[in-house]
């Protein structure tokens, strides 16, 4: 353990969480999980260059190293507790830069972890090419997480908040050029690749209503098929009920936008089903969360994902999603 | 998530706890705490070439980048329950490359995992230079914690095991051309080195007994100056005490072996104080667990670490101990 570093971000995310009986400090953090609830737990990593441009500002590599954990645990329905954070950061650079490096990451990380009353319980720093591990813990009552096993047929198919953004804002910094600094749209879409933001009241309100749920880091395609899978059915989804930014559909063509938002990874959305009975209530409630919800599509007998164009011919996707590993 | 390469290590690593209620295969695992017990958590990251020689074998990995983990359990005196696994791989390898890697890296994370019932429940692959994150999660009675702050003037400092032996490993690897392959005092250094045990028997035996407890990976003075500074102690400690195994005696001077005992990493043996009327005791009792337990000194007033010559001089030790991060 190093201490060091990991306290400077300690610092930045104090809470006072009385389940913390022994903070960062010792060789391990002792946490009390409340009498009935269980504990959700969740790791993801990310590689500079692989899941975010090198140039990105350190706090927003610290905001989504964290987000897309907590996403994880809004998927499940689960309300976050804790986190331990190991990061990697290159020797090269001077202990001056390591420290503004610091900074930042802390800086972005509290902003997201402070609001949801997240402790930051452990953490290690070690020497190499820039990596952030993190790890969160969550609570959730027995019998009460949402799972990605549960899709029923005739279930009907939404999503939170709109698709494509992150995919559409890695795209412009990838192509610059074309779309000028400071342009509003693009900041938008952007800041969605950059700060995502975990629905983590939407994952609390779905839990009893939802029968499936998950979040959208690999693109809607490629996630819902994982629910598919999971549940032993098959989708149907209707490409004009996808929904879409301004931003994205000022910025990019009809089958752009499409592919974004069929495809495209990091919106870290939550993908869910509930039976057509529950449609409207759940919605409304999403909408007064602020995040709003969307129905695109149903669930039906077979297996695997499939997209039904505006004229009712099928569509043939070209790309069935990210997947990082494997690219 | 990326669940085939995690899946691969999660069917050689099975384990029937009926506390993971929900495994890996879904946004989050959830687990039940036993009643009456909370939660020991920690996170450490193993960076090729920074923790591990480039060339070490894949299983050794595997087995040291749990056993560091377990080791931060075994010096809180908590028994381990689950682990989460962050590998990030090198994307150059060959799919085949890869799968080879992975088995390997399974079979020795495995082979520590089981004897101790230890269930992976969650993981990432991510692309990347080879860097190892492992999170893992003990049980331990509230109260009973063994931290770094009890220490007390007057308390005796032991050591479980022998000193200094993953150092001069390391060193023997660096150095390979003067001892030759095959030769049983190196390959057991090395072994140190590629395996070590964690003290989780041990750790649990000194609930109650030891007042202050940590574990040596950093190297004896720079560990036991935590333990210090925690609880604001000073520590005295007699060179002719340290424990040294006979490879290390056999193949190194007794300066170099001294040096290795005091400054060495990686030996992951337990330092911990007790008051003098209990040393007998404790030390009849890691006897029968089969690590031993050796007097080296004593806690005094003051602050910092001195070490006494068997002439009686004070030693001013060249190294303070490994700092990754500094280094």
């Amino acid at each position: 353990m190093e201490f060091r570093l990991i306290d400077r971000i300690r610092e930045r995310t104090a809470q006072g969480r009385d389940d913390v009986r022994l903070g960062i400090g010792d060789d391990a953090a002792l946490l009390a999980v409340p009498e009935g609830q269980e504990l959700a737990v969740t790791i993801d990593t990310l590689v500079e260059g692989v899941h975010f441009p090198r140039d990105t500002a350190p706090a927003d590599i610290g905001w989504k190293s964290l987000a897309v954990n907590l996403s994880d645990l809004a998927a499940m329905g689960a309300s976050p507790a804790w986190a331990l954070l190991a990061l990697t950061l290159p020797k090269a650079q001077s202990a001056d830069a390591i420290q503004a490096f610091i900074d930042g990451f802390a800086e972005g990380f509290a902003q997201l972890a402070q609001p949801h009353r997240l402790a930051l319980v452990g953490g290690d720093t070690t020497s190499g090419p820039l990596t952030i591990s993190v790890a969160v813990h969550g609570f959730v009552p027995p019998g009460k997480a949402l799972t990605r096993a549960g899709a029923k047929v005739g279930d009907v198919v939404l999503v939170t908040g709109t698709l494509g953004d992150a995919a559409a804002g890695l795209y412009l910094l990838q192509h610059g050029g074309r779309v000028e600094a400071g342009d509003a749209p693009r900041d938008y879409l952007v800041g969605r690749l950059n700060r995502p933001t975990p629905r983590l009241a939407a994952g609390v309100a779905l839990r009893d209503r939802a029968n499936a749920c998950l979040d959208i880091s690999d693109g809607l395609l490629a996630d819902l098929g994982h629910i598919c899978e999971e549940s032993s059915v098959g989708a149907e989804i209707d490409s004009v009920l996808l929904p879409r930014s301004s931003a994205l559909l000022g910025l990019f063509d009809e089958t752009s936008t499409r592919d974004f938002a069929l495809s495209g990874g990091d919106d870290y959305e939550l993908c869910f089903t509930v039976p057509s009975t529950r449609v409207a209530d759940v919605q409304a409630d999403l909408a007064r969360l602020g995040c709003g919800a969307t129905r695109i599509g149903r669930i039906v007998e077979g297996s695997g994902v499939r997209v039904r164009e505006a004229d009712g011919s099928w569509l043939e996707p070209a790309r069935q999603g990210w997947d990082h590993f494997a690219a």
